[in-house]
């Protein structure tokens, strides 16, 4: 039995992340977990207007996006809790650059984005900022093989729904393979 | 350590997705996990041109996001394997409509979500649609006291990087809460 639940979003649990941006000069950090994927190459965020970042990353036209291990849980949703207004979130980590040279990235995340932005697109309340991934960057001993394993990266996955933070389960099927089971003919 | 991955999005796990529309008057299905929340109602979809939904969604001005259950990765995975050229994936489901009437939604999926176009973003070999939310359903066991709960939902969490389908783990902490502990003060 279907329950309808209204203009309810359920495209959930999402990755939580600490987005990063250069404010003045300093580095500065958001959390957000409405992000999503374009294409290959290509990210976004959901940003709400009243966020402090949005501004860096208008005015910079670079951010980093790193994804946070479970173990970091309580800074992380610290960092969405106050405002880089009142709090110096940049002095919370140990940061390095990259490429860009002004996308703040933080060195104990496991992965870490640095993107530039290549396109706004304006909601009523939120900047949707889509960023082109210029290099990316993972701990060693989050890789198998040389591929990022999410099962040492730990990420923390959010639902809005319960306002939950979630653990990464166990990895159980390949894409593009369990399914060929289904073909007809192979 | 970290190590350069290069140009690799590593923004992963998403959910993966059954993604509905009307194509030529009959329901039509794709895989899609390279998808996004704009804001609190609004969805994105990054959809490869070469899939034969993107016209659907084009011309109907509508699409459904079905949210599949773990036990479900066989056929998500085989709609994902097949194109709706060769294979009428609107047959594979039992299907219902909702208030947009032409957003085939999947009954056996634990959430839907049916969406009206409100936005597409060009990229070289993808179409970005974005969508807004107009109804929401959740099978009723899903729920705990009126939410959805993920952990009955059992959705299938995808990452590129390894091709890897993936469980979600447990609720581990509370948004806008742990992060307290933190705070100076309070």
């Amino acid at each position: 039995m279907k329950t309808k639940l209204g203009v309810k979003n359920c495209l959930y649990p999402l990755p939580t992340t600490l987005v990063g941006t250069m404010m003045n000069g300093k580095p500065a950090f958001n959390t957000i977990a409405h992000v999503g994927i374009m294409d290959f190459i290509s990210v976004s965020l959901g940003m709400n207007k009243i966020h402090h970042t949005n501004a860096g990353i208008k005015g910079s036209g670079s951010f980093s996006i790193n994804i946070p291990r479970e173990d970091m849980v309580k800074i992380t949703d610290y960092c969405g809790l106050v405002s880089g207004r009142d709090v110096d979130k940049g002095a919370l980590f140990e940061i390095f650059y990259g490429e860009l040279g002004n996308a703040p990235m933080i060195k104990d995340c496991p992965i870490n984005m640095e993107c530039k932005l290549i396109k706004t697109v304006e909601f009523p309340k939120h900047d949707v900022f889509m960023g082109e991934i210029v290099q990316a960057y993972c701990d060693e001993e989050c890789l198998t093989d040389g591929v990022v394993d999410f099962a040492k990266v730990r990420p923390i996955l959010f639902a809005m729904n319960d306002k939950g933070y979630w653990k990464l389960g166990e990895r159980f099927a390949k894409a593009w393979k369990i399914g060929k089971e289904l073909k007809t003919g192979t």
